[in-house]
Parts: C-alpha cells; structure tokens; sequence
C-alpha cells in the first residue's frame, strides 16, 4: 500500500496548460484528456481536475472506498481551480460553482450521471446573486442544482420536483420556465428542498464538501448502473475500463441574452460534407440543447437557411463569438486530424469550450470525411481505411426506397440517420424487443427517447421521433447504431395510451406498417418498395484502398445465383461455402430429395439420385458461370436429417407416390429416421459413408458441370470439394477415394482434365484436435465455426434462445458466441488446428465460413491466426474486406513494434 | 533395398535347437515362438520353421508379393528340416510332408487358415505307403490334403468334398470313414482331383514346392479374410500385426492303433484346480479333436470318471507316452510360469509336441491359478494381479441360479462356460445378433459352432451345442467371452429348417425362452431366478493384493440404495456420480418435477421445490448412511429437459391438477421448452443459472441431510457438491456463490460446522480448454467423458446407431467411443485440462465418471494422465480396482525403464 502514496488519482487542466494529454484516455477518460489536451492547446477551458478511471477501478475492487490520498489530492486541485477563477468554493460572498461528469474512456453520451451547478446553498446563492447581479439566474441555478443532485445523487425521483414546478405555474397562471421571477424561483427552491428532506428524512445538504463527495459518488456509482451496463454490452465496452470524473468550474450560458451554449461537429456528421455544422441556444445550459425540450437554432446561415429555419443563426447573432468558435474549429480539427464534436458555452459574452471529442457520423460521412481528409493530405490511406468502423458499412448496403414506388408521404422530420426502414408501428421500447424476437420488423415511435429506450431502437428497424433536433438523443444513438431515424416529425399526435398516433387526420394503430426514411425525413404509409444501393464514389474509393491493404480474401457463403452476384457486386472473391443442401428445398426437388433420404436401400437412393442429378449440376453450370473462374468451394450435402424429412400427411404421399410405395411405409421410416438430437447426429460426412452414392452423384454433377462450362464458356473452372463434419482423417480418406474415381470417370469420359482440390470442414473439435492426421490428406480446411461453436460449448444454437440472454445478463458471455467468435474457447481449437494443419501440409488452404466471418472482431481473430481467407454471407462482404485490411494494419502494426 | 539382403525372414527350429525364442513373439508368432521355445528346451518338436510377420507386413505393404530372397532362405530353412527328417520334399521314395499353419502375435484359434499333409502328390502317395507301410493311411491322408488344400487354398467350395465323400460312402453302403478301404480312398482321391480340376479349370498342382508357396500365399490372404478381421475387432488385435506361418514336419497321429493326438491344459482350465486335464484320440489327426466330430476320451482316469465317461484313459491305454508327457506338462508350467495349454501327436509310439501357449481359462479359474502359482511360488503377488484380464471378472459377479428355485431341466450337457443365462432360443447368429440388437436376451443354440458363428456368440447370453467336448470351439470360444455355454448337450435334436429343438418328447420353438448353467451343463425351461454371486476366496485375496497395489480411488456411479450398496459390497470407495436427476422418476415425484419444470415464474417453481426437498433430503440422508463416511459426489440436476416433459394427455392433465392450473397451459408450456437438440439445450448449470432455486433446494437438502446423519449417526459426511456442463469459470462462481449461502443459512439455524467441496463436470470441450481458469474456482473436477466424447466428436450417443457399426466395418473407429475412451482426441482435451487444472491448483481432485471409468484401457488411460479416483457402475467396481492396480504396475514398470 506504501506505493499509493506516490500514485496522481487527481489531473488538473486549465488556463492555458494541463497535467493531462489526449493520449491518456485510458487514465482520463475521453472528456478529460481532451479537456487537458485542449488547455494544452490554448483553448478558454474553464479550469478544473479530472479523477482518474483507476479510482474507479479502486473503488469496485475496495468495496466502494476510495483511495486514502485522494482526498488531499482533491483538496489541491480544487484550490487550483479557486486561484484560476478568482472565487472560492462555498464562499457565501462570491462562490465557485462547479460541474461535475462522469468520462469514460469510451464515448457513453447520457449513460452515466452529472451534477451542474454544484457549490450552491442557501447562502451561497445569495453570493451568486450579487456576483452575477441576476438574481432569478441564481435562484434558477439553485432550484436546477437541488432538482439534479437530489435526482442523481440523493436519488429523489423527478417527479417529486416536476409536480412542484407544475404547481407553481398553475397558481401563478404561467406556461413557460422563462415567466418565473426570482420569487417564484424562491419558494420553488423552498419546496424543492422541503420535498427532498420528506424523501431522504434529512435536509439538503448545504455543505459544499459533501455536496461535491456525494457527486463524485454518485458519478462512480454510475458506472454500474442499469443503462450503463446495457450500453456497455452493446458496444462492447469491459466493464473494467472503468470511469474518470471530470470536476470544472461553471460557466453559465443561461446568464442572460449574451450567453448561449451549443453544440457543434466540425464537418456535417450525416453526410461528411465540409461545412460547420451545430445547433446553439441564446440564455440556457448545455443540457438543454442535447435534451431536445427546446428547438435549437443553426450556427451558420448557410445550416439555417438548408434546414428553412425562421430563428437566427450564431452567425447572425454573435459574428465575434462565432468567429472565435470557427477558429477553435480549424484549429481543432488540424490537431485531431479528424472531425469533432464539440461543446461550448458563451458567457456573457466570453467563448468557454467545454468538450471535444471525434464525432460520432453516418458511415456516408465517415467515408467521405475520410476520403477528404486523405486528400487534404491530413492523413494517410491506411489511416483513412483504419477509422471507418467495418460493421458501420451495412448501413450503405441495405436498400434505400424506389423513388419510382408508389408512397403516400403523411409527415416529415429531420432526416436523422439514413436508410430507409419499414414495419409494424409500435410505442415503447419493451414492444419493439418483443416483437421483434418474434421475427416481425418495427419501427419504434416516441415523443423522444432516452437512455432507457436503448433496447428497444436496437430492436427496431427504424425510430420516428416527434420532438428534438439533429443531435437528439434519438438521432445520435441511432446514427451509432446504423438504425434509420426521422426525428422531431413534429405534426405527428402522439397517444401512448391509445396506442395511436394522429397526423392530418389520419390515425394510425400499433401494429400498421409504416415507413421511413431516415436520408429525406419522410414518413409514409405502408410498406413502400426499395431499391439496392450504389457502391460508387466515396465507398469504392475507400474499399479500393482496403483492397489494396489486405493480405486475406475474401470469400461468400452462396448458393443461389442472386446469392453469388449480390456477393460479385460486393467484391467477393469466390464462393467459400456452397451449401449443397440449400439447394435442395425447392418444391420441385425436395419430393426427389425426401425419396432419397427415406429410402430403404441403395437401390431406392439411386433412383432418387437420377432425378436430382441433372438439377444438381444445372445449379453448378449456373454458379459456376457468374463466378467466372473464381474458386468455388462446394459442400457435400450436410443435411441433419430432420430438416428434410416429411411432417405433413400430404408430404408423406407425395414422397410416397413419387417412390413408388405406400405412404404408411414412407412414415414409418421417416420414424426411423427421426433422431434425438439431429445436430449431432446422422449427417454430414457420416451420410456420406453410409451411403457413398449420394456424395457420387454431387461429385459427378460437380464435374460433368465444370466440363459443361468450359466446354460452353471457356472457363476453367476448379471446383474446391469439402467435406463436411469430418471428424478423423479416415472418413475423409473414404470419401476422397469415391471423388476421386469419379473426377476419372468424368475426365476419361469428356477427355477433359479437371483440377480440383479435395478438403474438409473444421467444425467438431476432435477435427481441430485431429488436424495433423486430417492434412495428410486435405487440401484445405475451412473452419465451419457455427457448428464449431455448438460442439465446444457444448450449445445448440436452435436452443440457445432459452438461456443466452440470462448468460449475457449475468457477464458469463461478454458476446453471443456464434456472432463474434469465443476467441479463448473455440478460438483455441481454431489456433491449434491452424498450426498442426501447417506443420503436416504447410501450404494447406486455410478458411472460415461460419457467421464469424462477417464479424470484424472474428476477421481480426482470423487475421492473426494466420488464414487465407474469409467467407461471409453476400451482405457482409464489405464489412469483411475493410475488416480485413484493418486486421493486416493491425498486424503490422504489431509487427513493427 | 540392400538391407533385405541381411534379413532374417525365415527362422529354423528342432532337434534341441531354435533360431528363434519364446520372447520373440512379435516377430514369429505365438506358435512359432514357442515351438522354437520348446526346441531349446530339448522337447519332442519335429522339425520346422517360421516364416516372420514381417514378412506379412510386407506382403500387405508390397501389393501381396514377397520380399526378393524369401524364396532362397525357405529353401535354405527346409533342407534343414530334410536333414532333420531324414526324407525330402517331393521324393517320390521317402518324401517328407510338412504342416503350414498360421501364427499371429495374439492367439486366434480358427481364424486362419491350415494345410496338412502338404507334399502329397500322385508320387508320393506311392513313396508314403510304402515308407508307413500302410496304403489305406497315405490315400486316406492325401484325400484329406486335397480337400484341405483344394478349400483353402485353391477357393474349392466344401460341399464338393464332401458330397463326393457322401456318394462313396452311399455307393459302398458305409456310414463310418474307418471302414472306408485304401482302394475306397483312392477312387476319392480321384474324384476330388475330378472336382479341383473342373471348378478351377486346371489340375491340382502336383508341384509340391507350387504346393507350398500356394500354402504359405494362403496363410498370409487369411489374415485379412471377414473372420478375421471382426475377430482382431472384437478383441482388439492391430491388423498391422500380421501374421507369422510356420512351415513343419508332419507327425501322424492317424497311423494306426499305436498314435494318437491330443490337447491339454497344464490345469483345469475352468475351475483353475491343479490337475492335468485334457482330451485325445486315438488314431487320429489334431483336427479331428478340436472339431468336435468324434467325442474325445480323458487324459487321465481321473478327468474320465470325473466325467463318467466309459472310454478309456490315455494314463490308461498309453501309459508310457503319457508319463512322458505328464513330464512335459510340469518341464512347460515350471518353465513359462503360467498354465499352458498344449497340443500333441503321438505317431507309433513316440510323442511330439506341436504347440504350447498360455491357456484361455475361465475367470474363476485364472484367479486360482494366479493365486495357487504365487502361493507355489512361482510368480508374484503383482505378476498374479498383472496376469487377470480385468474384464474377465464380470463373469464373476453376474448372477447364478437360485439354488431355491423351481426349474425343469429338460437336458443335461458339458458344463463348458460357466455362468447362468436365460433367454430365447435362436438357431443361428445372425438371428442371434438381430435379436439382440433388438434388446432381446438370447440363446444361441446350434449343433456345433464354428469361426462363421463368432459375431452371434457374442450376442448371445448364452450358447448352447449338441456336439463337441470341453474343448470344441463352442466352449474355448465362450470361455474367452465370458458367455456361458453349455457344450455337447448329445439329447437335444436340432431341426435348424423347423427351428425348434426337440428333447424327451418336448419340443422348444425359436423365440421359447430357455435358462442355460454353463457351471453345470444343465438346459432348462423358461427363465429361472437368479442370485448374487460371493465374492470372496481366490477373487477376495487377489483383489486384495489389488487393492494394495493401485495408486487410483474407486468409486461408483449410484443415486439408488440399492446400486450404492451392490457397489459398496463390490469395493466402492465412495460415490463417484450421484445423478441427482435419477433420482426424479419415481411416481410419487414426477409430477412435482414436472410441475416445477414448466413453471412460468419463480413463484411455480418454489412451490413445486417445495414439495420435492423434503424427498430429496430422505435420497440423501440414506445414501449418507449407506456409504457411512466415505466421498460421496452429488451432481446438481442435469435433466435434458425432454426426458421430464409430461407426453400424454393423461400426464399432462396430473401436472396441471398438481400445479393448480389448466391443462392447455401446460401443454403450451411443453410445447415451449421442447428443444431441437436437447443434449446441447437448456440443461446442467445453464438451468442453475436461469432458475437458482432449483439447485439452492438441492444444495438445501444435501446440507441438511448431512447435519441429519451426524445427528442421528455421528457420522460425518462431506459432501462434493458437482456441478454440471459448465463451460466458463463464471457460471461455476455465480452457483458456488448460492452452494455457499444456503450452506452458511444451514450451519447458522443447525450451529453446526459441514465441510463440503464443490467442483464440476469437464464434460465440454471449452471447459477443458478453459480448466486452467475454472480449476481457479473448483476444487475438484470430475470428466464426464460421456458428454465429452457426445461433443467431442460431435456425436449423439442416442442417434449413433445408425451410422457407428458403418464407422466401424470401415475401421474408421476401432472402439465404440462410447466404450473405451478415444485417447487420441477427448484423451488429450482430458490431459490439456488435467495439465492446465493442476497449473491453477495443484491439488485440484481428479476423477472420471463416464462410462469409460469402468474400462480397463480407459482406466489405463486415467492412470497415465494423473487421475485420482475412477467412478463407474457397480457392477463394474470390481473390474476398476483390478485394472487400475494393473495400471499402477504398467505405470511402475515405465517408470523403471
């Protein structure tokens, strides 16, 4: 413990120098480091300490107690602050007031607590009144200090202060907070602090030392709480990281109408264009832009006049102040050498910058900020690949609407965060999780939202707000989340009760479709048609650098010829898993599929076969035709048995007139067949041994069709074979044997030689254990890591849905295993297969074609495992590409060091 | 290839001299070995030599052909033998004819193929006669060379020979061969050539040299015929082995009133007593005995009135040659240390020896044996505990009629195999096989048996022939499976075409249930009652000295009195996997677990478990008693939930009284938690973590119960609280945290201090790629290898059937899985997790208790890797300790190295 007396828990920053830099997020958090790197700077920041994120670790692990030198530390920096402003805190004359944030190393916009206006009691706002000569301000400080610390940290729920406020405008006949007069504000205060000493059985408490203690408490405290958690998960975001706390002195942008407070991006966060882009409001504090109660004004007259705005921009207002501010922009962004999302207060006059950080944009934006600032020569291609967020990129992939469709628009808001969306209307966040685990797409309806409706606009495919602007919280979490948004649509009658919402006379009910889109602000009716993105500019710019990086391929999982050319257009380099199987559930070959399963003998399977066989390699000419000459790895049939079987009585006759026998025997055999635990069962390779004529005919069909195209098209085609769920090297040696006689009969018999590659799934442990044995004869692996997954946990995924949210719930899985791959588990076996793979067949052809390889976490993962490539599902092939390159700069990175 | 220069493919023995030794069996055979052993020891051994099984080996390697100077050193190796003889190869005057028999590593009896009299031809018939001076024998002798050959090595069908034979018999009016004449011989030996000569399309090779390579070729081919291979299958031979052929002097036990030929046991091969034991004939070759065809006489008039047999004695009829080999029967015992069983001629008066190996005894009989040789002196407590196949036991502690209960003998025969059996009679193996797969007891009953017949021997209970003594291949073959047998039962006409057998009148159908005593040879009606064997005399004192050998604990797999007892009297040192689940079937119970389990809220599943701990608490206060002390290691509930859900209408409407709600709510309910793959669904510690008062009950009962049996007893329990299926170290915290609060609640209300330990199942893969974390939480770990091999492997023990005997005709698997553990793939997750266990705790408790804690190789298996108990069924208790004190030594004896 000797050592603790050395440790600095306390940073300062202000007055033009800091103890702190941007660099030290992880000690400081992100809003003080760039609170001290922005002293550093030059920049006006009031001044102020940050405690660092490792008291908050200190403070979990010593059941919430705080280090013993804090204290003092604390004391230290406090009287810093009290010499840079001049005033004391607590001092009844002329007293500093402070705010108090929580900043985590990671972006948690309204996740955690803050306490303004900290330092004011009953005698100290009389100071406050003199000082600043306004004494409704100091009494309207007052009553929003005891309704947010008794809030947050004495934990009085709001509406024992709302109730109050509402009386007193009801007797005093008034609407708007603005009519108070410092009386009213008095006894508001009066009754503020009656009502907190009936909650708590105790006052208020006036000691400002206690006071700043229960906020700093209260801040650390926050870190754990619900919201916190919920957001951390979905942003995975350890818990350990813990949070700094940020102590500033007060300035007050509610002194009057020369002060104003506002937020600001330095380039347009929704398209990435180079124009200044924010929203202030003249006389109010911070919280009041962010909270959307108030409409705020543009910045610039160019955002005003863009957005058809009546109210005056800053620009307008006050020219010298945003001048100031359009310099710290520039100025800003130079040193970041990114965008920034700022804050500021104008007091009286006088520019303070209260924050900034990279701002949070669309994945448009982020690629043209990107793109341009490569051009501006500010950075580089490989960082310019390195900041857009891979999983971000879905959001220019999924269709926007049919300009040509038909719509009938009812309202229109901002256009928030873009895509178009539809789905059933719904009103509260736990509506659209349920409905949407049950498979339905909603869009998700609030006046607005908060922190608490988190869950549900992740549920949702799209949110429709009716109040707040562009940086409401509705359309900043859904611009992270890649979620369409139209927000403040202002026309729109919201009725929670009813479970309705009016516009012009149209009532529209829970559960009507509705549409929109988040890139014009549109809401329609119904369900409206969409069209598929173009992959041009900024995107094929961008993905043409990533391209240029990346050392793994990247292959789609396909089968269907929409499948593959969706995948082409998106940059897939090959099919790295066709499904044989997939292609089987066609009504017109499912009755030939369901005769061949049920089949009693070899006999019976090989008339089933014949029938399948020329659909079989029509498929294979088709695939292997849009692929032209890009490797295709093809599956044998992998079928668990119980997909294919018959249910209904009409099935079982089909299967058995197509048979040829009677539908009581097709039944009992289908009984036979029917199997506990089909996941682990009669499928995959065993199929194959069982009966070899089934792999025969594929093979065949593989070859005779690799022929066909050549023969028609000139294309050389090498068909890759995998067999699937091999467990020991013997199995595949068995199967090869029949591939290969039948590769000769089809060579002798089109006098063509065929190339192709013989290999197998990774996809049971025992294989990944095996991996040595199993290259002696595989070509390739490819790691089936769904089914990986399932046999290493020892989970069916078809089953998961019972337990895995209590798993997730308790922190036993940071991640759903089959999304992002269980690195430390499953990601074991992988590493162990790769190098005993190697060692036996070092040029063996390595790939993955689970869901993981979509998941930058997973492609990173892959990347250092050394793979060839990755295969992914068509829509994630550019999410995997960009992952891919950053996973090779990530590895070089490492390399270098 | 220069190295084959040097190569030793062919070793000579005979006259007091041997190339080879008896340690020398990898290389030439256990026959060969040993006749080179008994040539060194100045035995009667006529002359010969082995061709090694690396030249097998190679044969199998080189596409069936032989390496290059094979040819020179057999030519070399039987101008030795002629010299010895005294005769030559082909010599039309005075030839000599040789034996050509198989020898692999690892006794086969009848599995390979033997030639006789090989070196006959239309010349030396003539040269033979008048060297024996007995034409009717050298004609005699060729016939049976011809069909020998002309089966065996030139692919003749039998039935030629035979209805050749049957016809000249017929022709002549002659039932017995004896009355056959020289000139008799002579027309056959005619038309067999006749019969060689059209099947084949060319004469039979009157080339003795083509003769014997044919001979040798045929040899080497049988090593991999069908018998032969499920043979090696059923007994765990390698087929890389190979097999040896030795080339020797034919000896004629068939050349007059003065030969003879026989086999012995140096003991009693069934009861294990120290008396010479055996069996001969009179003017016969060797086949002739061990095929049953003539009933064979006693050795001894001891064995002969023993046996109420009227036939003389050999003591009898040739007392010199029997004092000479009585001599020998003592030269062998004191010379190998073990019981031999041995073969002989007897030509003219003089004795030859033609093999010795270590005798196939019965269990009973190897314990005596063991225990008289140590007792003796001859070898040591541990060469006499190494000496027992450990699964051999079980033939020991399967049940034996009631003496007190009714039976109907209906016939009387040898008491071949010991042991009783009851089930339906079946008249051939492959319905016995069928049958049994079926899950039916069976009797296989047929009039003898032979190689073809294995596969159903070893479905059987029990088996049961009409013809052929003690040694006829029925009884060796049942002896070394432990399946009773009741030989030679003479009254019992078999109708194979009726199937039915008919006996004083009575007349059993296929399908009739029959009880068999191989202890007695005693048939009877119907099932008859059974009771436990004692354990104790010879099988107490060797397990004793067990017991002081092995390293490992051993426990038992038992939730039931009645199991934990049967064990306890078994040598269970505790419990090992108390299946708390097993313990929810009863009726009075199930529909409280039902209720519980389709509980909607926490409120349902209370009162449900309300309502089960206080039978749960009973479970374990018995079970605390009954094991008075010793470990007893209880799993929490880990039920696939299917195998709880209620599936009739009538089970579903007592859940839904018992629960206060309605039947269609249940029904839902079911529907709800019915599970695609239940074995990785909603089970083990994931039900702990979703409804924790399921195991806090359990944790509840278990303490009180322990508190109970003190109080009532004095007896202090600690108990090893397991949980299951765990996969992460936090779900194991997150239980342990609920395990210890109740276990503080119980010690605080009974002012009583419990010790307990909990641990967990390794039973997944990510958990034994993980132990080196969870070990950090767990105090002990126990392999649940059935679960691990189930996801290991990726295979569902419940659907294996239908594909795993493919697996293993294609020698994909060698083992069921299931059975003996795969060492090479879940073995080395089990070492990795042991390893990565102790690294965490080093004195973490280790234990298995899957199937495979019952296996004698698998027990080998948790001895290498450090394990400290085994856990198994009862009935495998005493199998365990015997195996893992053999293991211990094997341990000892590397160690040593």
């Amino acid at each position: 413990m000797e050592s603790q007396a050395t440790t600095r828990w306390v940073y300062s920053f202000g007055d033009g120098k800091a103890q702190g830099r941007a660099d030290m997020k992880n000690l400081l958090g992100g809003k003080g480091a760039n609170l001290a790197e922005m002293s550093n700077l030059g920049l006006p920041v009031p001044a102020g300490f940050t405690i660092t994120t490792e008291v908050c670790t200190y403070y979990y692990a010593n059941g919430r107690s705080y280090p013993a030198d804090l204290k003092t530390q604390v004391e230290a920096a406090l009287a810093d602050v009290e010499r840079s402003i001049g005033s004391r805190f607590g001092d009844a004359a002329d007293p500093l007031l402070v705010s108090v944030r929580s900043g985590a190393r990671a972006s948690m916009p309204g996740m955690m607590d803050t306490v303004l206006n900290l330092g004011l009691n009953d005698e100290t706002v009389r100071g406050l009144a003199r000082r600043s000569g306004d004494e409704r301000f100091a009494f309207d400080s007052y009553r929003r200090f005891i309704q947010m610390y008794g809030n947050v940290v004495l934990g009085v729920d709001h509406h024992h202060f709302e109730e109050i406020l509402e009386h007193a405008k009801r007797d005093r006949d008034i609407t708007l907070d603005t009519e108070m007069t410092s009386a009213d504000w008095q006894a508001v205060v009066q009754d503020y602090k009656k009502a907190v000493a009936h909650a708590l059985g105790r006052p208020f408490p006036q000691d400002v030392h206690e006071q700043l203690w229960g906020a700093i408490g209260a801040v650390f405290g926050s870190w754990m709480n619900q919201r916190a958690i919920t957001y951390r998960r979905l942003h995975d975001i350890p818990a350990d990281w813990g949070t700094a706390v940020n102590v500033q002195a007060m300035v007050f942008g509610n002194m009057g109408e020369d002060c104003a407070t506002g937020v600001a991006f330095t380039r347009d966060p929704s398209t990435g264009e180079n124009r200044f882009y924010g929203e202030y409001l003249v006389n109010a504090q911070g919280e009041d832009v962010v909270a959307g109660i108030r409409t705020p004004q543009h910045l610039t007259v160019a955002g005003k006049l863009a957005n058809k705005s009546d109210l005056p921009a800053m620009e307008e207002v006050m020219p010298e102040v945003f001048a100031q501010l359009d310099a710290v922009r520039l100025r800003l962004e130079r040193h970041y050498r990114d965008m920034q999302d700022i804050e500021f207060t104008v007091q009286q006059g006088k520019l303070y910058m209260l924050q900034t950080r990279t701002g949070k944009r669309t994945a448009a934006a982020a690629l043209k900020i990107a793109v341009d600032l490569c051009a501006e020569g500010v950075v580089t291609r490989e960082e310019a690949v390195r900041r857009i967020e891979p999983s971000s990129l879905d959001q220019l992939l999924h269709p926007t609407l049919d300009p040509k469709a038909q719509r009938t628009v009812i309202a229109r808001g901002l256009p928030a965060s873009p895509g178009a969306a539809s789905g059933k209307l719904v009103f509260s966040a736990d509506e659209a999780e349920s409905l949407s685990e049950m498979g339905e797409a909603v869009i998700l309806c609030r006046i607005e939202t908060s922190p608490e409706d988190i869950h549900g606009m992740h549920a949702a495919r799209g949110i429709l707000t009716t109040r707040g602007g562009m940086t409401s919280h509705a359309a900043v979490v859904a611009r992270g989340m890649g979620r369409a948004c139209v927000a403040g649509a202002g026309e729109l009658r919201v009725d929670y009760k009813g479970q309705t919402v009016m516009v012009r006379g149209v009532t529209i009910k829970a559960g009507d479709v509705v549409t929109i889109d988040g890139s014009t602000g549109e809401v329609m009716l119904g369900e409206v048609p969409t069209i598929q993105p173009e992959l041009s500019g900024d995107f094929a710019t961008l993905m043409g650098w990533a391209d240029g990086i990346r050392r793994m391929r990247v292959r789609t999982n396909a089968e269907t010829p929409l499948d593959a050319r969706t995948a082409v257009r998106f940059g897939a380099e090959g099919i790295g898993l066709c499904r044989t199987e997939h292609m089987f559930f066609d009504t017109d070959r499912i009755v030939a599929v369901r005769e061949m399963i049920l089949a009693e003998d070899e006999a019976g399977r090989r008339a089933a076969l014949a029938k399948i066989e020329p659909m079989q390699r029509r498929d294979f000419v088709e695939l292997f035709g849009i692929m032209k000459g890009l490797p295709v790895t093809i599956r044998l049939l992998d079928p668990p048995l119980h997909e294919f079987l018959p249910n209904t009585e009409e099935e079982m006759a089909e299967v058995a007139a197509a048979a040829g026998i009677d539908a009581p025997r097709v039944r009992h055999r289908a009984l036979q067949l029917h199997e506990a635990n089909p996941m682990l069962g009669h499928r995959g390779c065993r199929l194959g041994i069982s009966y070899p004529e089934i792999y025969e005919m594929q093979a065949r069909a593989i070859f005779e069709a690799a022929v066909e195209v050549f023969r028609d098209s000139g294309e050389t085609v090498t068909p890759e074979i995998m067999i699937p769920l091999v467990g020991s090297r013997k199995e595949l040696d068995i199967l090869k044997a029949v591939i290969d006689r039948v590769a000769g009969e089809v060579m002798q018999a089109s006098g063509r030689r065929i190339d192709y590659l013989v290999g197998t799934m990774i996809e049971l442990p025992r294989a990944a254990l095996r991996a040595g044995d199993i290259a002696a004869s595989a070509e390739f692996f490819s790691f089936g890591t769904n089914d990986l997954t399932q046999t290493t946990f020892g989970i069916s995924r078809d089953d998961a849905a019972s337990f895995l949210p209590d798993y997730q719930r308790h922190g036993i899985l940071e991640h759903d295993p089959f999304v992002s791959l269980d690195q430390e588990g499953v990601g074991e076996l992988v590493r162990l297969a790769v190098s005993r793979g190697r060692e036996t067949r070092p040029d063996v052809k390595l790939g993955i074609c689970g869901e993981h390889g979509g998941d930058p976490s997973s492609i990173r993962f892959c990347e250092q495992v050394g793979l060839d490539y990755v295969s992914c599902s068509p829509y994630r092939v550019p999410i995997a590409r960009l992952a891919a390159a950053q996973a090779t700069l990530a590895g070089e990175r490492v390399g270098r060091d």
